[in-house]
């Protein structure tokens, strides 16, 4: 690894945060369930001779940083509740329970830890999960920006069910939820104080019935994954790599809202490396590719999926898009850090 | 609650953080599982009809913000591994699966993020637990102190065993695994380059084959619980209030080591507040005490076990100490904020 000393650009979600797993945190803890690379890991659940047969565990954390603390249309409460449902239901798990652990910097007012608990309350309730267990640590001023929320949860992944990153084949459908960047622009025009147009609100989300809906519509679905940090252009990098297949995508089938999209021509950012937080990736066989298609539109945050591209078997991972002008471009991982904080 | 903004005292595990759960996060996510109020949530798992039926899930989390991240006989790594295992042992759970969450400071050596993660992998094989997930954040210089971790765990409690702060009764027996203030101790001399004659070494260590050992000699144990932030008067005081009894402990029988005696008359601290993360104690009925006592003695680091009191019917929610002098004092739990930044 380059250098010698943590970068910002380490907590990207791009290509250095990848080579932080691999090169020190696989290496220490590497075991079947890590090394899968998914949003939660799956884990046999041994409860002892004939009980629980074929039922398995998912778990997954996920520490927020998010600055700053309340943003156009969440704040660090939502998020961090949305963020670990949204890791759990893309292996396809159901939900069920949520531990939060925070690190509080003194000096917070309480009033602002009030209105994240609400916040957290609201979008435990929307996804049907209950927080069962915390912690709360206080630092000293300095030590923090005024509150960082980890969440871990835990779900059930039913019999049957076996989506994951890599299951991506050849002539299988690529499907997206919605439009892209709202959150990661939402928090930094909050942040750095600045207006494009009609204000931009996160699209922070519990995907979780999403995917309960998709499954039931269509039960083999390959892959799920929510673009966050790294965005669309990085999830895509992640599944190509992970099924070594290649993927195709039509840049005129991505939808970009008009004030997202001048945000990022103002920024120089392209959108597609821009972090959301209440959209999904789906890699569908064909023959269930409708079906996933109407089922994710008629739920709640669903209304403006689309078909995206196709998978194809080479170049073997490797991400291309067809641009609106009717080119082809390699769409690369996400390299350095973009938008620091973001979640 | 007094004030409006966070101090110090509100992360101290005594009163401060008392009334924080109970005036913040319980009227927000109030459920059967948080209110128990244990160590760890012990959970139903909704498996489906006829499978794993009795099975329990236990899970825990944990913030780990430990100043400095090394010390004597320890880690923030190996502390943050033990500190969960140990809170799901103490509700009598098999501890399996943990989920690490990393902040990071921008500037973090890679050198000691590698020495933080060699050290959790070494104690996740100690207690026989896998990390298999977790997430990297980075946060800018002044974000953070270097490097916090949150921990969470999951484990299964199996059919039978019932250990919960709140079933102690009137007659049941008090034990303690050894010597009480030594992580406490030991961090403080490190932060502030104090010596004590012989350096103090943390007791940091995962207890979850000692319970397990303590759970085959004793089936009917009541209650478990390691006295860490807040230290033993702490835990002491919330058996008593957990399960409306009244505890009486005699200071002989309690074991501090002369460097951490010597330490705390220095500094002004009394060894009951102190912190300990390889400690634990244990509260089981009285024909079963005794087999209790030798189990903990033949496991690593229960050598020095003791019984340290008893449980009586009243004054109920009192600690009550028979000093070495022959008198009795009130122990209260831990007001204010003694020793920040402990774990």
């Amino acid at each position: 690894m380059r250098g010698d000393r943590i970068l910002l650009a380490h907590g990207s979600g791009g290509k250095l945060s990848s080579e932080l797993i691999q090169e020190i945190f696989f290496p220490a803890f590497g075991n079947p369930a890590l090394a899968r690379m998914d949003d939660s890991a799956v884990l046999p659940l041994p409860l002892g001779k004939g009980q629980g047969e074929g039922s398995r565990l998912a778990m997954s954390t996920d520490s927020h940083v998010v600055k700053p603390l309340f943003f156009g249309g969440g704040d660090i409460g939502r998020l961090a509740v949305c963020g670990t449902v949204n890791d759990l239901a893309m292996v396809g798990a159901t939900p069920l329970y949520l531990a939060a652990g925070f690190i509080l910097e003194e000096g917070l007012l309480l009033a602002d830890l009030r209105r994240v608990v609400a916040s957290m309350k609201e979008a435990a309730a929307e996804a049907s999960v209950s927080v069962v267990t915390g912690d709360t640590k206080v630092v000293e001023q300095g030590g923090a920006d005024w509150l960082y929320v980890t969440t871990t949860g835990v779900g059930i992944v039913s019999d049957g069910v076996n989506v994951s990153g890599s299951n991506a084949r050849a002539g299988d459908v690529v499907l997206l939820s919605g439009s892209i960047g709202d959150h990661g622009i939402a928090v930094l025009s909050r942040r750095e104080g600045l207006e494009f147009g009609s204000p931009v609100t996160s699209d922070v989300a519990p995907l979780n019935h999403m995917v309960a809906a998709m499954l039931k519509a269509a039960p083999h679905l390959r892959a799920l994954r929510d673009p966050t940090r790294g965005g669309l252009a990085t999830t895509l990098n992640e599944f190509a790599a992970q099924s070594g297949v290649s993927i195709q995508i039509e840049e005129a089938q991505i939808l970009v809202r008009p004030a997202v999209q001048a945000a990022c021509e103002m920024l120089g950012y392209d959108p597609l490396y821009v972090a959301n937080e209440g959209k999904l990736v789906a890699i569908a066989p064909e023959e269930e590719a409708e079906a996933a298609l109407s089922a994710i539109r008629r739920t709640r945050y669903g209304e403006d999926a689309r078909i995206i591209g196709r998978v194809l078997p080479s170049p073997t991972g490797r991400v291309l898009m067809k641009t609106r002008i009717g080119g082809t471009r390699i769409v690369q991982m996400l390299m350095g850090e973009m938008l620091p904080r973001i979640c």
